[in-house]
């Protein structure tokens, strides 16, 4: 497990005053859909904001709750904070959130977290037992985020995903990750294949999930430093990828469906990695 | 693995879908189901509606598909439609379905199934290697929509859940199944303590999962015909509930998060089970 060490430099540019109550016209363009020009990124609901506001290597802009939530703020790690919370109206922050935000009434403007590089996340601790879980353009923010958590949920060292052809840190993705994002880093690649040579030079297994291998990961399970690799459902390791997997290993499901989902497929393999 | 064979006799009591019907409503009626003033649920994405329109014993009312969808329809088995495909535009079906549903451009229309009985779905039908699911007050129709997919993914005979505090099938729940909807029955229950007696009458054990546990699920796994319990995120399972189990047990996770996200436990005790 890593904590995320770092943060962005000059995280204040913003030119809002961080108490600046919303303003009903800047609400689409700070709606948590990236880092944008206003500051940062809008995150939301009671982990996700609890982990960032409790996170000493985060410079928080703007908290904001309601009334009914401000009991679940968890301030007990916070002296760090330049900032007050605001106490604002449901209303408010379902107009200031992406439509269908759960957030629970509470929710945090920051600016992203550094991106970490490969080796600081991923040069192995120990002899064995790192595993670091790669995605091969799975795009879906809600998976992605439930795969940080799972992968916090069983000590990965890190995500490694492509530049392109996978989500940015919105809220929705941290959401879903419900605090892992300040647990586990995320190693952006521009190419896939070439990180996982590295991670081999490292000492690596590159372990890559495919329904149709013939053996099942718990046969195929090296059991020392992995890293595993899932595709996107449906079309799964691109063929770049699969090239560079030392095994390709399937869970063992029925055929009563294609496969699983993709957090699924990522939290059951990553836990037979820490069974064994 | 348990294939639905019931339907809902003069089905569509039940409308989930908030939306006014589409302009052309009648069609539904006039397919001549007796489908009364609803006509039935609508469900939508590729998966959900492939699998949905290629069970034999569903009464399909309608189908829509826009034109850039239609070859993802797949209609091998589908000789027993009293309909056609309906081309529309993804903005009527933009506006017929839920907002936010990631329908792919493709919907139908169809009566819920009928709810199987608790005998029906987990009388055992070896002396072992059964496994029920069951659900204590999870109330997100994704993450019961995502549990069912597992379930079906590995062999799970039925998901149990409580008449209350637990999603009706909505679209969204059977989207996130991907079609397990058809395979895995969902059995609702008055009072799940008296189903469990009733389950461990059959020679189920009753395993528990919660995170306080002092025995991990692969020590405890009792190895044989086995109903895995889980409680919602953050209160876990209730006390009627947990003095009912045989056995509790928890996941191995790290301390970094609290928990793991439902549906991603749920498949992990799932996959230990058979795994055992």
């Amino acid at each position: 497990m890593v904590k995320r060490k770092k943060r962005v430099k000059g995280g204040g540019e913003r030119d809002d005053s961080p108490h600046t109550p919303p303003r009903r016209n800047r609400r689409g363009k700070s709606a948590g859909r990236g880092s944008g020009s206003g500051g940062g990124n809008w995150y939301f609901g009671t982990h996700a904001v609890n982990s960032i506001i409790n996170n000493t290597n985060r410079n928080c802009l703007r908290l904001l709750v309601t009334d009914e939530a401000r009991p679940n703020l968890r301030l007990d790690n916070t002296e760090h904070l330049t900032i007050s919370p605001e106490i604002v109206s449901r209303p408010d922050l379902d107009a200031l959130l992406p439509r269908g935000a759960v957030h629970q009434g509470i929710a945090v403007q920051a600016p992203p977290l550094e991106e970490t590089g490969l080796d600081e996340a991923c040069l192995p601790l120990e002899d064995s037992g790192n595993v670091v879980l790669a995605l091969d353009h799975v795009t879906d923010p809600q998976n992605v985020g439930a795969i940080l958590r799972s992968a916090a949920a069983f000590g990965a060292r890190a995500l490694v995903m492509t530049d392109r052809h996978a989500p940015p840190v919105t809220g929705a993705l941290a959401k879903a990750a419900s605090g892992a994002l300040e647990i586990v880093p995320i190693v952006r690649v521009v190419n896939l294949a070439r990180a996982l040579d590295q991670l081999a030079d490292w000492g690596y297994w590159r372990v890559g999930l495919d329904g149709n291998a013939p053996a099942t990961l718990a046969d195929a399970n090296p059991g020392r430093n992995v890293v595993l690799i899932l595709g996107a459902e449906g079309s799964g390791l691109r063929r770049l990828t699969r090239e560079r997997c030392d095994i390709v290993a399937k869970l063992p499901i029925t055929d009563a469906v294609e496969s699983l989902n993709v957090s699924a497929a990522a939290a059951v393999a990553l836990y037979e990695m820490i069974r064994a």
